[in-house]
């Protein structure tokens, strides 16, 4: 089923870009309001500047906007610059206040000034509202529409009110507050259906109703929904009165953030990594986290010289024992690399991201990335090889060179091979059925260490004997 | 806020027990009434088999079935053993079909086959149906509860059918089919409370109806409701036909699972060892990771083996070289053990599972499991140890003992270090206020290395010199 899913996905792509080719406007704005919004975000994260601009010239506001909201940060970045700002004006004010609220944080505080400023004053007090919550809290994920009715009500009177919002969107419960708006309860919809109308909204509350508070954490909230089997759920401030409601939808997402946060804290890689398309950007995320490593493993070589010593083994080569001193340094770098590779990739997969469309793409921007911390790794290493070969007092210079020659490359090399597994593993398991996160299990990292301790050693024996 | 939700289960559990103690059945019965069934399930988890039988003796049957049923599934296992079989038959078929089947699925065949064959007909072969799907497809997490009208109906009377249904779950969508029993699409409730009476169902349908195949892959369920925003989807068969509903509750537990899986899957643990109480089932589960990352951390003990003879280092101390050679493994093997234990941890943290309650229960399962691993891996590392040293023809038999002991032990001290660092970091990541998950990145690993591969050498020095 997944599988079929891209296949229609591609088949989509192509079509759009047969049509973007031939110049036919008018097929490619009937194909693409025939599309769901979500089908389209995907395909506009996957084409160039050009054809994104001409896709959005295609669709309707409405549909761009949805668009807009529902494309990955990365590519919003992109088109904050493609958008005109009378665009982007438009397209902002078409949104829901929360969905606005989310996309406003994502631009320059001077571009956002200028954006509330030139929608209504109404909507532009209830963005800021929704901005001033955290964004990882129930405030900054809750929607602030709903419907509320005071307790003395009728059925009757709660659903004419349902019917005179006329809201765009779906509705679940109401929810009943006494005179001073301090939040009572909520009711189902379904009761709304099937009681009298003349039945008074206070009797229906449901006395199990539950509340999260506005700076409840996101996580939390999500256990709150996952234990209690919730659907909807009133958000309420300090004064005990109703600001908003999150809904099931949203905690899905919230779910799969909080997985994929976990996920790559373990591998020692940032979610944030993919919110901004450079490739500097996202080897300084991961050198962050393989520096403690670099020096934990720089602690473990000292450790062994360390005992070279105390085994009193005075005719052993030096260059032999630093060299297999550094062994745990190749082995961990190169595996945590691999591993932050295929951390990207397997919850790339597992979300459906990158099922099997344009696979080039992120196979470049991993290379390159692989490339930067090889790079630094290898150049790290050589200078902590330097200084531990210059504490020991080895005589020969252009021995203690090659030797620290060596292990850079060593590393370089056997941070590529890593790196490459990781990328190409987790592809290679899905094809044939095996789950692609046991690539980035022990199974494979240790299969990973064997090999780039063979490359290192090898290199050394080649270059500094 | 999380935390003063422990606060509040842990005064729950105390109050219980105190009730209990004391033998105040009424006083009980009144308190567990009060409660939500989610919370007395946690509380239920907690205590013994004696508190457990007490506390399901004072609660009505609607409770008992739904404690029941939110109960993990190790608890629930120790729960078929205490509940008499008529008790757990009546339970059962108080429960909806859905959950009914999740549970049998859970039972021998035999119990399995007796329990069927005590409920109605049309119930068991309501339950047998839902069994019939895997446990992972869509088939498997539907609810078959659902409202369908013909497309010809109006909206009172589709609003009647809902009166009619009386089913004590909340709807969000009726289901149109045509005469033939093809699923035409669905129908939002809030149109039929904001359409005329004598609207036709027909002309209400979402033209952007989503649903999904009975085959569907849970894990594509769950991209698709976060792709599209969807509080429910309906599932239908081969032939079109509606056989039941997906809600986002549900899909919340599925992304849970997903996730979970994901990370103990990376960790190279299993979800399942947390099926099954046995701290012997949970070591077994851990080895079967470990055994292959012994294996290519016993090559890479061969690869450095092989470059000592390119070395061509004659008068090389054979012990402190064979010392080195298992360096690898020893940093390894414990890093792997250690985030085993941690990846249970922190996704017990995150879901909420573990949050402050009864820790010492925790700590001794799995400072247990880690002595089975230790002693297992001690033992497999000392034989590969004694292997090597006998092919490369160690003369001195007393010396290559004393060194495989040194091993052995080595091996086995460092992963109990590891394990008690893996266990007790998140703890302590969590009270000071940052992200447990980072316990199990990089940055612990490595320094767990080099304090593994410390223990280790000094050991080797003590015993094998």
């Amino acid at each position: 089923m997944s599988l079929s899913m891209a296949d229609e996905q591609k088949q989509l792509l192509q079509e759009i870009e047969r049509l973007l080719e031939s110049g036919d406007t008018s097929a490619l704005r009937k194909l693409l309001s025939d599309q769901r919004s979500s089908d389209i975000a995907e395909i506009v994260e996957l084409v160039d500047n050009d054809e994104r601009r001409a896709i959005f010239d295609a669709m309707d506001k409405p549909m761009s906007a949805e668009v807009l909201e529902k494309v990955d940060e990365a590519t919003r970045a992109e088109l904050f610059e493609l958008l005109k700002d009378e665009e982007l004006i438009s397209l902002v004010s078409e949104l829901d206040p929360d969905d606005a609220a989310d996309i406003l944080s994502e631009l320059s505080e001077e571009e956002r000034a200028e954006l509330l400023e030139s929608i209504s004053p109404t909507e532009s007090a209830e963005i800021k509202e929704l901005m001033s919550y955290s964004e990882d809290s129930a405030g900054g994920i809750m929607d602030p529409v709903l419907i509320s009715v005071p307790e003395d009500a009728t059925v009757a009177e709660a659903v004419s009110k349902i019917r005179a919002a006329e809201i765009d969107e779906d509705f679940y419960s109401v929810y009943v507050v006494n005179k001073t708006g301090r939040f009572l309860g909520d009711v189902r919809l379904r009761f709304l259906l099937t009681r009298p109308e003349s039945a008074k909204i206070g009797n229906l509350i449901d006395p199990d109703t539950i509340y999260v508070n506005v700076n409840t954490d996101q996580e939390e909230v999500r256990n709150i929904f996952s234990k209690n089997d919730l659907i909807v759920v009133p958000v309420l401030d300090k004064n005990h009165k109703l600001v908003g409601r999150i809904t099931a939808d949203r905690v899905i997402e919230v779910a799969e953030e909080e997985a994929a946060e976990d996920l790559y804290t373990m591998a020692g890689t940032d979610p944030d990594e993919l919110d901004n398309v450079s490739v500097f950007h996202a080897a300084r995320v991961r050198m962050t986290w393989l520096l403690p490593c670099l020096i934990g493993t720089g602690v473990t070589a000292l450790v062994l010289m360390f005992f070279h010593d105390r085994f009193h083994i005075d005719n052993l080569s030096l260059i032999y024992t630093v060299a297999l001193a550094f062994v745990p340094m190749i082995a961990a770098i190169s595996g945590n690399a691999g591993l932050q590779t295929s951390a990207i990739v397997v919850s790339g997969l597992a979300t459906g991201h990158l099922v099997a469309l344009k696979l080039s793409q992120v196979f470049t921007r991993e290379v390159r990335i692989a490339l930067l911390v090889a790079l630094s790794c290898g150049l790290l290493g050589g200078i902590a090889c330097a200084i531990l070969l210059h504490t020991k007092g080895l005589e020969d210079g252009i021995k203690a060179m090659r030797l620290v020659f060596a292990f850079g490359t060593a590393m370089f090399s056997a941070i590529m091979v890593a790196t490459t597994l990781g990328l190409f593993l987790p592809f290679l398991f899905r094809r044939v059925g095996i789950d692609p996160a046991i690539s980035s299990g022990p199974l494979v990292t240790t299969a990973n260490d064997s090999i780039s301790v063979a490359i290192y050693m090898s290199l050394t024996l080649l270059l500094a004997t």
